[in-house]
């Protein structure tokens, strides 16, 4: 078989597969992908809905529940669409069978339900591909050293494609989903938001952890260590296979692939958001390491700092933490009170942090102060500040969340036309 | 560890792991039995109504599909109720894990989705025993030799509960199901009908080919082959764990465990029968070939038959065959009309066959004398006769079965006092 076939690993989210309809459905476009001359592999969630049940069973019969169990219990939802899947296809006359986990094998460590994988063997796949065969994987699953099955965890079908695609040494590995790319903002905030055709591994990565939960973290980490290019579609509209040439989804790729960079490729915005202000602390050294040392402790994320000191040698520290661990960082600091020695603690879960994403700002001078700009002359009042090589994030109030993300979208260029 | 320890295999079924509550009165039975002193291993099959969902999902798909596809997805109804079950009894403090077909290996022919149990490796299922560990196994499925899983076909959860007391050398197979044990006869019937503490496999066999669904007929020749002692009760009533000296079910054993042989075990009715009469056939050698050779060649199974000779050198052919064949019968009969030179072609489907069973009739006299006598009696018309070893069976009308059943039932002195 000559090496320019071109060899395409397409995956199927939980609403992809819903029900059997849509199971056609996807069996549809997988013989378009075939038809179109690619070799494919499909890698498949289970059916929406399936995991969440399952899972509900091993948290009733023992909030403790064996992860062993658990692992073995939760990976039939992928086991069941893997073999309807290849059902599906052998109906249209694709040759087609489901591999599970342990079959392939796809190795990974003991950490039972959330797991890493640690190894692909690709051999048994890729002689099932030239052969003409399509091997349609259960996503999500592995086995481990103990010869048990194991789970990736949640979101962790992105991770075993992107796995996949890299030990096929695939060409593509298409994500489809129920959104038809990555946007350079919230569509139902910025109706003039655009779908970016191609976007990086960095972007995506700040994206994703902002708040544009379309491709799990864990898996743009994975695609971006194994150089896989990654396609993000919709699995609900029809259409030719996509191609090289025409790629209806956005590319999420290596910088080298993107010829002409934008600033900033997007505008995120994460709810998710508490600021904790630990008030007229005195200022001396090692204030910090007393404030963040008992939160880290308590297990409880820091991401955003700044801290002001006042004329009368006290010192404030403002920061944020995710909402769900609001309650476990204020616990933990009102108990550390004695040796902190703050006057006062404030919380404010009224917030809302907004991003600007982009590769381009590495070359380019003030995207930073263009948002500060913009946000003043809103009189939007910015809490927190802080930035990375490509992202500039502020806290502001949460009221004024969609006027501020209109006005960068617009303000760096980025509506539609 | 002591060689007198029991070793128990428990076989719950599909009505016995219904939804959690009764997975947890499971475990609670499993815990009982371990703290009795015995060392167990547990067979499940899927919580009742997962298999037939799963059976819809691939005839939907494909009236066709590929019977290794079925087998990966209907497997997974076993492997979620051992991984549950094995949690539940985490959590009542009993060590046990779950194992699959493919993990103990269960190894089976190629038939997939009608596999037959080639061998199984006992190993590492008697460690885990002797380590004090509970085996939660998977029912129904094993490993075929393409390393793909397979199944028993249905009701294959009972041949793996035997086959794997056979494998682990244990000293019962426990089968819990919906029914406290096997009866003299239908107790919907007859009010009368008594349990049977213990009866052989031969009887059993006997009695679930004409109509007392309790044991997979497979699983009893299989447990007579490998002397595995079956004992059949209840999982929806309570009690103490079942320790030899007192069997709450009824144990299908051996002859020589059964030391008071009755004349008869008990009475058997089929309404799957229909009767059907070759009439006025030019009484010649060769005649019986000629009705019987169609009819096999279309897979009609021909049950019990009588040929009775007229006067006019002509004679008649009466037989019966499932009422699922006898479209078919006709049909082939019909076709072959000018090779067999039948006068007419009768049939009736309104007839039920009564079979009396036991093996002590091999050594009583006067056991089919009784019965024809006790329907004389009641005027009841014996249609065909057939006699095997160990059981006499008539044909007769239908609207007889009740009145026929409790005649017998008494005639043999059956009834409960």
């Amino acid at each position: 078989m000559s090496p320019t076939v071109p060899r395409i690993v397409m995956k199927f989210g939980g609403t992809s597969v819903a029900d059997l309809d849509r199971i056609r459905a996807v069996a549809e476009k997988v013989r378009k992908q075939v038809e179109a001359g690619c070799e494919v592999a499909v890698v498949v969630s289970a059916m929406s809905g399936v995991t969440n049940r399952l899972v509900g069973y091993c948290r009733d019969l023992s909030p403790t529940h064996d992860e062993r169990e658990y692992d073995s219990v939760v990976a039939t939802g992928e086991q069941v669409t893997s073999g309807l899947l290849a059902i599906a296809l052998q109906n249209l006359g694709i040759n087609a069978r489901s591999w599970l986990g342990w079959q392939i094998p796809l190795r990974t460590d003991d950490a039972h339900a959330k797991a890493r994988i640690v190894s692909i063997d690709g051999t048994a796949l890729i002689d099932s591909m030239r052969a003409g065969q399509v091997p349609v994987v259960a996503g999500f699953q592995g086995i481990g050293p103990d010869q048990r099955i194991t789970t990736l965890g949640r979101g962790g079908s992105d991770t075993s494609a992107v796995a996949l695609a890299a030990a096929l040494k695939a060409d593509r590995c298409d994500i489809y989903t129920d959104v038809d790319g990555i946007y350079t903002t919230d569509p139902r905030i910025v109706t003039k938001a655009r779908k970016l055709p191609r976007i990086t591994y960095e972007e995506m990565l700040e994206l994703a952890s902002v708040g544009a939960k379309v491709l799990q973290t864990r898996s743009v980490e994975l695609a971006m260590k194994e150089r896989v290019r990654v396609q993000v579609l919709s699995s609900f509209t029809n259409g030719p296979a996509p191609t090289e040439g025409h790629l209806p989804g956005s590319l999420v790729v290596d910088e080298d692939e993107i010829v002409e960079q934008e600033q900033v490729a997007g505008i995120a915005y994460s709810r998710d958001e508490a600021k904790l202000s630990v008030r007229r602390v005195p200022d001396r050294p090692g204030i910090a390491a007393a404030v963040f040392g008992p939160l880290a402790d308590s297990n409880v994320n820091v991401d955003m700092i700044v801290q002001s000191t006042g004329d009368d040698g006290t010192t404030n520290m403002t920061f944020t933490v995710s909402k769900t661990d609001l309650a476990r960082a204020i616990a933990s600091l009102e108990s550390h009170r004695d040796t902190i020695q703050y006057g006062e603690l404030q919380t404010d879960d009224d917030v809302v942090k907004i991003s600007v994403v982009g590769v381009g700002m590495r070359s380019h001078a003030g995207v930073a102060s263009t948002m500060f700009r913009t946000l003043a002359e809103r009189n939007i009042n910015v809490q927190v500040i802080s930035t990375s090589e490509i992202k500039v994030s502020v806290l502001i109030a949460s009221e004024y969340t969609e006027l501020a993300v209109r006005a960068l979208h617009t303000a760096y260029g980025l509506d539609a036309a």
